[in-house]
């Protein structure tokens, strides 16, 4: 038996491109007493792993070739010593982009029985917590309040919006093409949704926020952020999540002209933040999460993959707007 | 009897120079039944106001010429019909570069009497309200954290940096000149200053901040944030107060390329801020002001120009760092 792996071959100088993976099959990996072999189920391919190559280092660290590309999958427990940890239980862990792992139990979160083990690559997962405590911890929505979120047909943005609704909120996505508005609006429930490549893109914004933005879900920084600024209200808030675009370049653009004379101007709270600062809250919001996907108030947006060769590719079209929801790849 | 005053006779292009002033001999001005005449005492100077002289807007409103040059000042009523502010109280109001200005009651302050009225254009007006509120409120600093100032020996960094060691702080500020640096560290008891001139500010501003910055207090927008945002610790503040960098300008440059993205890996906190958001809690912002002032522990720097003809140069010059501590101007 061989573990088939897509090792991160080169460093990508300016866009990726598929050719900065390798395919390998290598030796199955062996586990100590003490570890435990996973065998990957599905990963999620997600924009913020591109700033992890990136020259300067990211909070994932600096970037390096010849490993395993990162990813968060599920998978199921093929050895273990471990009496919680047993074989035949799924998980949720850094499985990379290979068909087996060896993990220490620490890094492994055992799946709730009973439910769809692809829900924790999405609303369950880093994603769905991600989108849950940017909003409602960093962002802080009021009801009635209007909440603009870019990248808003992605992994994280759709279920955003899904949730800003839950609260009540006004809700308008900004995404890269007409058929995601047409998702947004049509299936998910956003208030209004805007193509940020159409040349009115600005009008649009304007148009469509009456009532100006209240909290800002920020994915892609960039351009998109640029006009945030101008539609914010006093008071208003940006939870930084991401920058997506920024990332699939080796020559990241300044910030906006805006900022800070924007911020001081219109009393603007910008916070950036990581899932991981809410560790301790994450079984609260598991709990409300799976109450809203079983009542059919969060709708799951998933977009597969079969075949860990596809993940490259898959990658790089996600870099370039090409998936709507989660894209996940399936072993 | 005439009223001296400084109109705005044109808008700066590029950088402010005193003939976008001009001094006029107006008749006195009449006063309503309800209105009350303010004879000025002196006014301060302060960089916030060169933001509402550009083309864009401040949250002063759009610039205009052919007015009185806005500003805050201390005066003296001398006429008036109200029970509560009658002839001979001071006050603190918009007097404008003029020597007489009409005011409704609204728009006036009664100064506390038995203190010295000048403090009311220091620590125990706009520019302490906005030092206090701007560090306590939104940069809140923890004992032991670091926090570093920039234009530190101005109105209000004086200030910050004060306040940030009553609070147990670790206290860095950032000015323009090695004899502002020796000010801050010798007299106002600030534990390292770094001039941002110096070729080697960036290996400077880190060799002063062995421990990172936990609260960066920003004044300046610019190089220096770019700086700062470097030298921020995960979890990190930063209060945003003013843009002195981008004011005397009419090209403002774009933002520091780490926005947003260092803002999302450090999962740092960026506010602005206006005083008039915390309106009401200056009561007790200037008690313990005052308390701070007759201890000793808040010491006030005062940089005074005699006669209303010193302000436009006075102004051109503040802008380009020719002031320590608060500008003020006596009638």
């Amino acid at each position: 038996m061989k573990n088939k792996q897509v090792l991160i071959d080169s460093l990508p100088e300016g866009k990726l491109v598929e050719n900065n993976y390798k395919l390998v099959e290598s030796e199955m990996p062996k586990a100590s007493s003490e570890e435990i072999i996973v065998k990957t189920i599905s990963f999620a391919i997600t924009a913020g792993t591109r700033a992890g190559l990136q020259g300067s280092a990211s909070y994932a660290g600096a970037p390096t070739t010849g490993i395993v590309m990162n990813c968060t999958g599920i998978g199921e427990i093929i050895e273990s010593n471990d009496q919680d940890y047993t074989v035949g239980r799924n998980v949720l862990t850094q499985t990379g982009w290979q068909e087996y792992s060896v993990q220490k139990k620490e890094s492994l979160t055992l799946l709730r029985e009973g439910i769809d083990p692809s829900l924790y690559l999405g609303p369950l997962g880093i994603n769905g917590l991600t989108a849950y405590f940017g909003l409602l911890e960093v962002g802080q929505p009021q009801a009635g309040e209007t909440v603009m979120i870019s990248a808003a047909a992605g992994s994280v943005g759709h279920m955003v919006g899904q949730i800003a609704k839950i609260k009540g909120c006004k809700v308008v996505g900004v995404c890269g093409s007409d058929e995601k508005c047409k998702k947004l609006t049509e299936d998910l429930g956003f208030n209004a949704a805007v193509n940020y490549k159409d040349a009115n893109f600005r009008q649009n914004l304007k148009d469509a926020t009456p009532d100006g933005v209240d909290v800002y879900f920020d994915n892609t920084g960039g351009m998109i952020l640029g006009s945030a600024l101008f539609r914010l209200n006093s008071g208003g808030r940006i939870a930084c999540c991401g920058v997506v675009s920024q990332y699939d370049t080796s020559t990241p653009e300044p910030g906006p002209k805006g900022i800070p004379g924007l911020l001081v101007n219109k009393s603007i709270r910008m916070q950036g933040f990581l899932v991981f600062d809410y560790a301790d809250k994450y079984d609260d919001a598991t709990d409300n999460l799976l109450e809203w996907i079983n009542s059919g108030q969060l709708k799951v947006l998933k977009d597969e993959l079969d075949g860990l060769e596809k993940a490259p590719q898959g990658f790089v079209d996600l870099l370039a707007g090409g998936n709507i929801g989660t894209r996940i790849v399936n072993i």
